[in-house]
């Protein structure tokens, strides 16, 4: 019993040393936001400034005074380089709240995430909900090719989708408060594939959904099989950044820090996957637009079968040119 | 022109302090957030000490020994104070990722936030957005009583709702891991309001959608109506928190802070509203199985009415229960 005493006297001493610690925390969270806080309005009141200087100098330039030109031009790249290092700083520190999208659904408040380690995180747990998605996604289509006509399986599949872009899109606006460059149009792609999935959630099993499925379902899979060979690459880019100690000292928008790979093999090897998806995609918006065309006067076209061409061929368009784009660069890289 | 390199260089300046401002900034950040997880490591520690210790008094106790029992009776009573208080602590420190619905959305990070302040502004920004978005409840509702064939309005209605009760879903979860008292029902409440919107979404325009249809809207607008009533008294409880300085401290989850108002008037007066439509919700849904069951024979029910009903009738009942179960709780304090 004195055993016990003794035991429980010492745990409660080391509950209130807990306390102590967890009001000492707060005192310390409270006041780095604090300086946080001082930060950012620091960083306004320059960029105010420099953008002010900017102007003078511009004026002073365009007044003439030939003499001090060259001095001119020099505190005028200055001033840039200021400015570009003005707006990295507030990438880094001002808090955000991720975009009218994030904010439809968490409201007004920050994501921006400020803990070593966490927007690393962030990225890590992105890429394993495509590695743990990607197979519910085949299934989906096979499931689909077998049963073309059970509305149960192409329903659970429509609403599958809605959810997976919705997600996908609320990640993706995250990680780009947090640092990630990834280009504003896989983000815009989602939204549009939100729409897409909506379009067809609200089709009925008439006619042409049955006519097109087929066709729809092929695509998905050859998407699905090109999603699975990206997430491998995008992972493999993630260890690489473990690898050569790099997530650790996280911040992806540490300046000293280039994400681009380059003009790698393994980017290499995706290019033909990816072209061909995405000519496919287009030529399946053209299928579906024709379609419409064609069998207007035949029987009664629902509008999803419109919507969903444009969708798709808006898709298409858009990734080829921003894959090129990606391609290109990291060719001159 | 000196003027203006005089002012660069000052610029220069600043922004050497805030880069080192910033450093500091994260050096805080981080050892503010290494301290946490010794604090959690250490709760974790002393959780499973005092169920240890819990573990052997009861021995103890059944073992006999009458002289020292009222001391263990006393040691008993301390430790399991001491495990409630864990359990706060627990509650107020330890990163959570706010359950498996904010987990599909967001993926597993941390949704708890420690800036102070930070949980009032969630609480405020969640009553906001149903103050926001009341008039377009009703505003629907208006429109379908005046166009109730019009699909483009229906197909609209549901697609918003699935869409609020979403948000609304995900929001209130990640309020309860920041502390909200909030009864877990009302979150339940939304996830079945979710499969309810769903259903709706994918009834077709159907003799029985167009039977109970005018039922649903009436529902809906009396619904909109005592939400609107519920939402000025929520935020009337967080006018009454920031007045008597309890929002500056937030933490909701301070020991020291009671969140029920109790038995005051506007509670009272919302009381006979609400019980009036959680009972019409639950006719309501009485209605839709009734529908099916007799029109069973003259043509073919869809899954949808039964699927309505019995959502209808479920949420009726549990916000009855729960209603019931606030008011008992409030006349008792
Ligand atoms: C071509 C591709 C593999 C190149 O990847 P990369 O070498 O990482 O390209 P970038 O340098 O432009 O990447 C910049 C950032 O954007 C991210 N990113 C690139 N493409 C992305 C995509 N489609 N979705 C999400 N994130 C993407 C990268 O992970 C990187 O993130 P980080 O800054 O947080 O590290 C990539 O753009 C891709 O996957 N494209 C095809 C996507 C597609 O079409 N999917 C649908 C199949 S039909
Ligand atoms: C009856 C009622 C007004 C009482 O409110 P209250 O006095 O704040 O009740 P409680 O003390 O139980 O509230 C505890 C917490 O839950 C929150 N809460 C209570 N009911 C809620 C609800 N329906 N939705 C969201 N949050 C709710 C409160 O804001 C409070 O939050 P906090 O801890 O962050 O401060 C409230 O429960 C309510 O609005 N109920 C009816 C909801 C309803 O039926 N809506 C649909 C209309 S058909």
């Amino acid at each position: 019993l004195i055993d016990l005493k003794k035991e429980l006297e010492e745990l409660e001493k080391s509950q209130n040393g807990v306390k102590e610690k967890g009001l000492k925390f707060k005192e310390q969270i409270a006041v780095g936001f604090k300086s946080l806080d001082e930060i950012c309005n620091t960083l306004d009141k320059q960029e105010k400034e420099s953008s002010k200087l900017l102007q003078r100098i511009t004026l002073l330039q365009s007044g003439g005074g030939d003499k001090s030109n060259d001095a001119v031009v020099e505190m005028k790249q200055k001033i840039q380089s200021i400015k570009t290092s003005i707006k990295q700083s507030k990438k880094t520190f001002t808090p955000e709240t991720g975009g009218v999208f994030v904010r439809l659904f968490l409201g007004q408040v920050n994501v921006k995430h400020y803990r070593e380690g966490e927007r690393f995180r962030l990225k890590t747990e992105y890429e394993k909900f495509k590695f743990k998605t990607n197979p519910q996604f085949i299934l989906f289509v096979a499931l689909l090719f077998m049963f073309p006509s059970n509305s149960f399986i192409t329903t659970s599949w429509q609403i599958w989708l809605l959810y997976y872009y919705v997600t996908l899109a609320l990640r993706e606006n995250i990680l780009l408060v947090n640092g990630s460059s990834i280009r504003p149009w896989w983000i815009m792609h989602h939204y549009l594939s939100i729409a897409g999935a909506l379009t067809n959630l609200l089709w009925p099993l008439s006619t042409s959904f049955t006519d097109l499925l087929p066709m729809m379902t092929m695509f998905s899979g050859a998407q699905g099989i090109v999603q699975i060979l990206t997430n491998r690459y995008q992972q493999g880019q993630l260890y690489r950044m473990v690898a050569i100690g790099k997530a650790n000292i996280m911040d992806v928008t540490s300046e000293n820090m280039i994400s681009d790979p380059g003009w790698t093999p393994s980017a290499l090897f995706l290019l033909p996957f990816l072209l061909f998806v995405h000519c496919f995609q287009m030529y399946n918006g053209f299928v579906f637009l024709t379609y419409s065309y064609f069998k207007y006067h035949t029987y009664y076209i629902e509008w999803q079968v419109i919507a969903c061409g444009l969708i798709l061929v808006s898709l298409g368009i858009g990734n080829l040119v921003t894959t090129s784009n990606i391609y290109l660069n990291k060719w001159k890289s």
